[in-house]
């Protein structure tokens, strides 16, 4: 509650972004993605934020955008990230990040400003608004910030003063004294490399002398070079209306966006209230008081509140999209979202997969298929491939995948902590055949014999994709065996790009897939497994490999094989996943690593339960299976099928 | 007749190449052409004539090689780069052409031995061994000959002593006295850059003292550096299979072929034996002189001697492929090798179109589809490309296509004459329509109404392709109303890529195809179709460009669109054809230049036949449709059905 506090003292208001990667309710980001290998046009300036705004207002497509504050603990930067990935897929333009200058925000570390928006940029493919506030900085420092800022993949700037340390402002002499000086300064020292984003006040800064006075400011602001205004909060649609009509009148032209505060409690309110020096409307407050003990009442009325101003904005032609200061909570804003339409449900993907926002990876259009379940660790182990050659992946073996110790990488730890671990996996393991019932229950999303859901498993931190929910009978039964799948997709001959579970990519396109499957499985398995595959040449292509690197396939040499492409109008082929046998031996790593570091290390040394998953990491293999013929059903349950009925035959069979 | 009888007094024999590109009975090929834009392996090291040679004798594999002299005249050398095309479909390995000292083989004259060994590898695609004579040659010389050769792409020398000039052999103090010289030098110049062969003697060489010492200085010869052996003809094949006995006691142990000679005629035989001085066996030549004035018998007999001769030599185990030396013609060894089962009938293509063989131009796996018709033009435009960035033809925009002027390539000449294309175009155009019905008279293949049948137009020098006589029907009758067709391709949603149409590439995939349709037409035809485009958005993208240059497309912005790609097993997506927004501006040039330089000039300056065909040119536009929607029924004919009902329409429809 002290750090949105903070934040609104400080007089900062927030920028926004497109989610150009995970969610785009527009057009623009698919355009991007279905470039195959033939770069046309300089992405970078098309795509920046300015230039998505101005086709938005241009087209007349409402956008809106979210803010958020760094968080003050480890475990609350693990949830903020998941928040980002959950209010990402409802397809904001931006988020921003506010700067907390008693948080060392320009760290290293996970909880500061430039960490959590160079992660909402890279990991969660958001575009991201950087805040930077300047006094009781020197130009040296702030610059430092900008450069990191630029190599860390972040393109926008929201430029404050903030908040003099002492309660009698003085004005230094070589400093920054007014965000105007930041924005020269920013502009000075990197060109139009940023888009700048500053502050406005419907009712004038608490330190102006006059409305007008504060009006003359913001036009400094813009004038100095920012591309956008967010606003501070208001609580009635006129104010900020009056605001713009006398922003246009002093000649301000650029995109002013007002920002949305929908109360969310009582306390936080009257905090609200005390710092900002706003004042909250006599006729809200009579409705507030009666009700401020009961949270939800008042939660309630501020989501309605929030739409009804929001609507009277949206009609008023003059607001092409809407900033939500959300408190770092999800439940209000969604739903205010929710009921004016702007949420969207269903985004179509550009991509099977989230795009990074990186400037650098924005050009990607293929990986490989085993970090589905694991972007941020591939884009992780990636992060030194200077280039996507040709807006593609290219050549697997000649960009080495970061070492495997970096898979420790923060973000990626489970969002469940270890006794919960504990809990789902089993307390004590007997035997293999515990480990199979976890693979089992996860698939099923039964209880466990103590009652315990499996929500997650070392190789997936989130439930079944919808998508391989298609395969869940299956898959429950050959878990059940002993063959312990990680990964899978089915295959798909041609199913239309607007599908609301397989689709992604331009509309009026047509995608497809080869059905593949990924797991672990025991050598005894695997010797069977061999002699069966034998039948399915050339059909099925195979890779399989144990924790040593011995390693058993059909594959073409070093050849990607394609599983997942699709076709569009007036387009090239995106082939955006494939099989790769180069990355395939990066991945077998970190694959066989999370039995030890994530399920081993729960146990005590010399534990049987340790041993036991320590006996799978040494002698099973991981396997991978591909049916090409992907017009035709799904060979590959009917391998696996075959395997099991070579193993539950009389003993000479494995020998013939 | 002097040509084949000189080559063959050289003692010369001809190497042998695999036509990678057109046709390929094994499956090397494949292997390259499947990659998209990763490449994987050197394709020069990989995929040189010596290693394809030692990949087909250990996978059992036979091959036919096929010889060939270069012409005399223009027209010769018209002739015979088409039965390079025709007998490549056959799928040779490789081809040789023989080198003539008398005839200036090293010059730039399009019947030079250089030129037409460059032409087969780059515009034919064929795997070429380009002959080279050493005798009465400086060092300089020679180098300069290979320098060349390397230069345009060629990789496989045949080396040879070459005939002296004088009657009497003198050795000369610093030049090349043999052909194991030749071969010392080639190594010492290039490294290991050329593939290099050698002829061997069955019967020892005539100016040899004796069979033994000729067995020595083949040893050498290899020694020096060979890479394989092609014989002289033979008349037995136990002479053969002695000679090979023989070459491998003294430690000669790479590859050996038989070169076969059918025998085509009395003539060609008696002076072959002068020259050549073998000796027919006389069994053979009591059959021959009762019926030496009977070309047909003759030719027949040839061919019987050679199957039965070619079978026992296959079934000894000690031949791995059978050169054939064709005296430029092609019926004989064609009906040889059929009745052998080598000839590929149906030679499944790597690409939908015949990769270039030159080794810069191996890795391009994707074209415009403009040049369907005319690939030589093709190759010849964008020959100045150094690199086909990751194996594809990339980003159009940056390469410059060559000068309109270059389309006068030689080998693009028509193959008919001046009179027979006046006859098929017509003596006398009297209006449009005369046009229309050339058109209709091409597609239809039904004789003009002065009997001649229109086997060729400007655009296109060969009849309907077996794949666009599917369309035949809505072809003609459209053409019969002015939309001139110059390309077409039909919609295909998943045939197997073995279909002997419309297949190509390795076994086990699938082809798919987005309709196409190419053609000139008038402004009120446009103007009209342009209304009628719009009820197709976005399905159907289109270009409508006029000689001056005005382009009006739904396309998005300089995106090529990939009307042509395949799916195989353990393989990225290939999309070797599309329409390119760039590429098409220079392809309109040519399109139109062709109005002009092919059919007005046809005609007197001022006649009223050119004036029509100045006037279309002038004033008609060309179009390309594609309908995107490639699962469903081709809409194209119903958009142009639905401009003919708009024009045919009261004249109010069309300003609606």
């Amino acid at each position: 509650m002290v750090n949105q506090v903070q934040r609104m003292d400080g007089g900062s208001q927030a920028p926004k972004s497109d989610s150009s990667g995970a969610s785009n309710s527009g057009g623009e980001s698919s355009k991007e993605s279905s470039r195959c290998s033939t770069p046309l046009l300089d992405a970078d300036r098309a795509d920046r934020l300015r230039e998505k705004m101005k086709r938005r207002i241009e087209s007349g497509d409402r956008w809106f955008s979210l803010e958020f504050f760094p968080p003050r603990t480890s475990s609350g930067a693990v949830n903020l990230i998941s928040r980002f990935d959950r209010m990402g897929s409802g397809g904001p333009l931006f988020i921003d990040i506010t700067w907390h200058p008693a948080g060392d925000p320009g760290s290293d570390k996970e909880t500061s400003s430039m960490m959590i928006a160079s992660t909402a940029v890279n990991y969660c493919g958001l575009e991201s608004v950087l805040h930077l506030t300047c006094c009781n900085q020197t130009k040296d420092q702030i610059t430092a910030h900008l450069a990191k800022a630029k190599r860390l993949g972040l393109k926008n700037i929201m430029a404050l003063r903030g908040d003099p340390l002492a309660d009698v402002w003085e004005e230094e002499e070589c400093g920054f004294n007014y965000a105007t000086d930041l924005v020269k300064h920013i502009r000075w020292e990197f060109g139009d490399y940023f888009d700048i984003c500053v502050a406005g006040y419907p009712t004038g800064h608490p330190e102006a002398e006059s409305y007008e006075a504060d009006l003359k400011y913001l036009k400094e602001k813009v004038d100095a070079g920012a591309d956008f205004v967010i606003t501070q909060l208001f609580f009635r649609a006129e104010t900020f209306l009056k605001f713009v009509k006398d922003c246009r009148a002093v000649g301000i032209t650029c995109p002013i966006l007002p920002g949305i505060f929908p109360i969310q409690g009582y306390q936080s309110l009257r905090q609200l209230v005390k710092l900002s020096k706003l004042e909250v409307p006599e006729a809200m407050m009579q409705v507030i008081e009666p009700i401020k003990d009961n949270d939800a009442a008042i939660r309630n009325y501020g989501i309605q509140q929030a739409v009804d101003m929001c609507k009277v904005l949206l009609q008023s032609g003059d607001v092409p999209g809407l900033h939500f200061y959300t408190l770092n909570r999800e439940v209000a804003t969604m739903e205010v979202l929710k009921q004016l339409g702007l949420w969207n449900e269903d985004p179509r993907r550009p991509l099977p997969w989230a795009v990074s926002a990186h400037p650098k990876r924005k050009v990607e259009d293929v990986r490989p298929i085993f970090w589905a379940s694991r972007p941020k660790s591939y884009i992780y182990r990636t992060q030194e491939w200077d280039e996507f050659p040709n807006g593609r992946w290219g050549n697997s073996s000649s960009p080495a995948f970061g070492e495997l110790n970096d898979y420790y990488l923060f973000y990626l730890k489970s969002k469940s902590s270890k006794e919960a671990l504990v809990k789902m996996w089993g307390e004590e393991l007997m035997s293999e055949e515990s480990v199979f019932e976890v693979f089992t229950n996860y698939i099923t999303t039964q209880p466990n014999r103590n009652g315990h859901k499996v929500m997650c498993l070392p190789w997936n931190d989130d439930p079944l994709a919808p998508e391989t929910n298609l395969l869940k009978g299956e898959l429950e039964k050959v878990n059940r065996r002993g063959v312990l799948t990680i990964n899978s997709q089915p295959n798909i001959n041609g199913k239309p790009s607007s599908d609301p579970i397989v689709g992604w990519g331009p509309p009026g396109g047509y995608v497809f897939q080869k059905a593949y499957l990924e797991f672990f499985t025991s050598s005894e398995n695997v010797t069977a497994l061999l002699k069966v595959l034998k039948k399915y040449e050339p059909r099925v292509n195979y890779h399989i490999v144990n924790v040593q690197g011995k390693n058993i396939t059909n594959a073409p040499e070093m050849q990607p094989n394609a599983v997942t492409w699709g076709i569009f109008p007036g387009r090239e082929i995106v082939q955006p996943t494939v099989v790769d046998p180069v990355s395939f031996m990066y991945w077998k790593d970190e694959a066989f690593g999370l039995w030890i570091e994530q399920w081993a290390k729960l146990y005590e040394d010399e534990s049987p339960s340790r041993m036991i998953i320590q006996y799978i990491h040494d002698n099973y293999y991981l396997v991978n299976l591909v049916d090409n013929d992907f017009p035709l059903e799904n060979c590959l349950w009917q391998v696996i099928d075959d395997m099991f009925d070579l193993l539950d035959a009389p003993p000479q069979s494995l020998i013939t």
